[in-house]
């Protein structure tokens, strides 16, 4: 086949994980193939970020991940306080001041021979990784390009999109329909042909200086969430509301969000080109009062890194994502 | 919360794997965190048994392995005839003469900081564990309960129902659905109300001496087929086509039927007993001539065991599960 993954190099993961109680380097945070967190996808789980050494939220993204642990009925034996403090820690291990935190908890295996969910022991993992972008943030300040992916997101019916999963085949796949027409990402609609979400990220629509952003069918983000409170403070109108496909193609100004990569605007969406292929005054706004709170104190929680800590990411490369990135004032 | 999985008992899982190149313990075989097929359920499997030293139908598995990679743009770096060798070898070292047998391509994981699709390597695993039964066998044999699921499905359009995947979160809620009202499994019905599948089976009707089941909507399953080709030397009429919510709570017989089992008959669906509680006569005809065609040279593929080779699992063990079994004949 030829396929570019054939030749791509595979170097070991930087950061760390909280794998069975024990800290270890992050290219040693695995799961069995028996786990039914693996085989069955039977997993929820939470990212949240910390920037400049200051994890963005912490609480509303533990409010999220222990009533999505709650709906599937797992209970990873650690209470709210000591997940907390695993992440501190975790991350002040990592050394990391700007990282990718994932809390995440599997259904586990039964013994050997059953298949009785009932059974199996429920496993919490969490890992500090560098940052993850979903889009470069060169791309970002420029603006990126959608398709409306042909394929429906799947049904909140069958698989309640509030509580956050890794059910995305259909995103995947959504991805190499993008890829094969010269896109960044896909926009999904849902089964009934409203806008749902895209691969890790939240949709808004902007028109007539409104600011609309569906009501159903996809993840109730964090960054979704802030941006809402960042349109309530500013006088900023909003609607949560369903949203047609013709609504986005017609938008005055499309936007992305989530928490690996804040506020990305999207400046064209399948054939059409919005404001002259450059992010719109709203978006471009919005960018920049979202990374504005991550020096708020009443949003961040400090890492307690250890005296003597360094952060193990080459400086260059912190430097490269944030010389795209608005500085707080 | 005192939920029983805090106190189950993990013991190790016995079998072969076949991960990174290499036969490990089955209890070694992981994957990363950071691999896609883990953190976007990115995977596709399948699954096929050995029966008394000898593969069923592995090359109709395999056909379907190899299409399912293909419909997801993978390319594992092995062949269908390397993938063949490594499947035999994989239960000739794990000395069972009953297995359930899995071969599994994940999307692999991009670069750290990438998540470009495209520049994820693919990985194959395989491995062999004693035979699973989705319902255990004494349980089989008098019949098993089903509820129909009050969670849809998740579409075809969404997720490629015939592309073996681990997207299973409506399943297992379906199955928590079942404990709590006390039945052993549950039915799923598609978002267009028909007939679809279950956790990890195929469903049939009888009705009128016919033998009906879903034309779309659910895995293609390997037993599925058999089945059908059973009835089309038997002579007994079959259809493939929607079968309606209505036909199955009205059925004369229902069974189930899946590699992990076989074919499984169903004698209560929600509060309905069929045939006074026992298994249906056509039913009980088909799992018969099931397991007969398990000593068929032409469907089967001896595994090429060690001459020294002994079967790990405890005699009592397999006995236990083989005396509601029909013999071959």
């Amino acid at each position: 086949m030829g396929m570019d993954q054939a030749t791509s190099v595979q170097t070991a993961y930087r950061g760390i994980a909280w794998v069975e109680g024990a800290f270890v380097p992050a290219e040693e945070a695995k799961v069995s193939v028996f786990d039914y967190g693996f085989s069955r996808s039977d997993v929820t789980y939470d990212v949240v970020h910390v920037w400049d050494g200051r994890f963005f939220r912490l609480e509303h993204h533990l409010d999220r991940f222990m009533a999505s642990m709650a709906a599937l009925r797992m209970s990873p034996g650690l209470d709210r306080e000591g997940l907390r403090q695993v992440l501190l820690e975790c991350v002040a291990r990592s050394g990391l001041r700007d990282s990718f935190v994932a809390m995440l908890c599997t259904r586990g295996r039964p013994p050997q021979g059953s298949r009785d969910l009932r059974l199996c022991r429920n496993k919490l993992i969490v890992y500090a990784v560098p940052f993850v972008w979903v889009v470069p943030p060169e791309r970002q300040a420029s603006g990126i390009s959608a398709i409306i992916s042909s394929i429906p997101r799947i049904g909140a019916e069958s698989v309640d999109p509030t509580v956050k999963n890794y059910h995305w085949l259909d995103l995947d796949r959504s991805l190499f329909e993008a890829y094969d027409r010269g896109a960044d990402t896909a926009i999904l609609l849902a089964p009934d042909g409203s806008v749902a979400e895209g691969p890790g990220f939240n949709v808004f629509i902007v028109r007539d200086g409104r600011v609309i952003t569906p009501d159903a069918g996809a993840l109730e983000g964090i960054t979704r969430r802030t941006v809402l409170d960042i349109c309530a403070e500013r006088g900023i109108p909003t609607e949560v509301r369903p949203v047609s496909r013709e609504e986005l193609l017609d938008a005055d100004e499309i936007l992305t969000c989530t928490t690996a990569g804040g506020v990305m605007p999207v400046v064209r969406i399948e054939d059409r080109i919005l404001g002259n292929g450059a992010p719109g005054p709203v978006s471009m706004a919005l960018r920049e009062f979202y990374w504005a709170r991550h020096a708020d104190p009443a949003e961040t929680t400090p890492v307690p890194y250890p005296e003597d800590g360094t952060d193990p990411e080459a400086p260059e490369l912190r430097a490269a994502g944030r010389a795209f990135i608005p500085s707080p004032r």
